[in-house]
């Protein structure tokens, strides 16, 4: 099958399109830097034409659309590229997989539930329902969906979309807006306070779980059935099954770098609770377990001894620099 | 009251600020092209920078947000701009006030209802039903709502949304994206064709009453009650109380302009049903009446009367040119 990947050079797109060739998959990848890859071609997705000349060149059969602006704190700090970005880069490749019947799997988030204060988050809650959203982040990934699905509707777009939860492990590299496994890891470290919210309650999928999945998902893409949204997209939550505080999970990225590093405790603050965040989030896997052969194999401690071993090797000579 | 008009050189930008200078206050106009107005400053929302100019120039007290892409053809047409101005504008006007507090009066729409298949619509059913959208301009008015809410709820944003109906009358000067009452007057004043939509059923608000209420809210700002949605923000529909066929309004216009003008009735298709557009609206206009003393004094019969008569002193010397 021919595959398009967007934003192949980041921490998803990157294991994505090794496994779809090695998988046997004509993939190319576009992002935003140049690259010395062969299968890739320089593209920002808001750019039409840019994207356009992709299409023609490479014809795909499906695209991957993992582009997008990232992350809570980024999409405030950084909302001209947030709305630009998903909203207008998620519409010209709507446009172009319409032209040319391409499928397109949407990497959509968990943010989309909003705040539901639901305990379990089953794809279909968000059929009619919209929940409270603390940030722009959330908003525009929600609104990707319905973009999603309005041309699903409307003009017959083939898609799916995949809702990620807190996939993490090694590939993940250190900026502070990145997810909260590579935020404690890298700063503990390196030393530097890291904040605790007491209230708050993830589950981890660890990247080769995730990548697994979501390659089977072209494989299987024909013969998913129709979602029970307007559009009739297949939706899947793609995340993982151990379910924990954001402490617990903290507390083994401790005992990990503790067994070889020095920490100093004195840098972990605890903090009862999260303003403008959603307290828990945790994922309804049975639809992903019945049609995408969704699997968690990789056990939160074995999955954060890699992160961290993956990390200290990145990062070994600038370890433990203290912040200016 | 120091007070900012976005989008001042609209349809409805235009009367808004007249109506304000009448009312006494320091109104200040932005919008895309240079202006005769001294004061009006030319801006471009989506840029952070000349609108920060603005600011710092007006100091207003509060900002009728009027600037965006309207429309649902034009929408899906130029979803760059859509994107950019509706969200980003947005985004940019709610810093710009939250650092000042500068309150800001959202010009919203009745599209953020999408396809409910309520037969009156109340506006606290959008606090937590999404309904079904067909179009992307929908979707962006519904997410400029949320985009004040969030800010609202989290920064304190002092707000008030308005769900503007179809607000008609002279001075909405004829694109194929315009509102229906301008396209079928102007069209069969220059004996081009028109296509009415059987089941479709709206109300009508003339741009007089509508320009009176809009104002109104500037002097009511401070004693509105919280709405109930998650930001509190209070929500007001905008609308006419003659709630009508597309058709029968379409027969008022045949009518009014038959009086002066043979029409070929050749022009005139009927089509049962329009696809991806909400068949009926109808707003509750309770609230409206109740806080911002909202009336519907010019009926529909009159303000199609004066809209076709200011068509015909505007275009008069081009009309009954044939389309090429």
């Amino acid at each position: 099958m021919k595959i398009l990947v967007t934003g192949s050079n980041g921490t998803l797109g990157i294991p994505l399109l090794r496994e779809l060739r090695k998988r046997g998959h004509t993939a190319y990848g576009c992002d935003m830097a140049h690259s010395e890859d062969p299968q890739y071609i320089r593209c920002d997705v808001r750019q039409f034409r840019q994207l356009e000349n992709i299409f023609q060149v490479v014809k795909p059969d499906l695209v991957y659309h993992l582009a997008a602006e990232f992350g809570r704190n980024n999409g405030e700090a950084y909302y001209e590229q947030l709305w630009s970005t998903n909203q207008v880069g998620t519409e010209n490749l709507i446009r172009l997989c319409l032209a040319i019947k391409a499928r397109i799997v949407l990497a959509g988030s968990s943010e989309a539930y909003g705040d539901s204060g639901l305990a379990s988050l089953r794809e279909d809650v968000l059929d009619d329902k919209v929940h409270m959203f603390h940030n722009n982040y959330a908003l525009s990934k929600w609104v990707q969906e319905r973009q999603v699905m309005i041309s699903a509707k409307r003009d017959g777009l083939k898609a799916v979309i995949l809702r990620f939860f807190n996939a993490y492990g090694e590939g993940e590299y250190y900026s502070t807006y990145r997810s909260v496994v590579c935020l404690f890891c890298y700063r503990l470290l390196h030393d530097l306070p890291i904040t605790i919210y007491r209230n708050g309650h993830r589950e981890f999928l660890y990247i080769d779980d995730w990548t697994r999945t979501v390659a089977n998902v072209a494989e299987k893409f024909d013969t998913l059935p129709r979602g029970s949204n307007f559009g009739g997209v297949p939706v899947y939550n793609i995340g993982g099954e151990e379910y924990k505080s954001i402490e617990d999970m903290a507390q083994l990225v401790i005992e990990e770098i503790g067994r070889t590093v020095p920490i100093d405790k004195s840098k972990i603050n605890y903090v009862d609770e999260e303003i403008a965040n959603v307290a828990n989030k945790r994922p309804d896997l049975t639809l992903a377990q019945r049609d995408l052969d969704h699997k968690c194999k990789v056990p939160l401690t074995e999955g954060i001894q890699r992160t961290v071993r993956w990390m200290q090797s990145v990062y070994g000579k600038q370890a433990f620099a203290k912040e200016a």
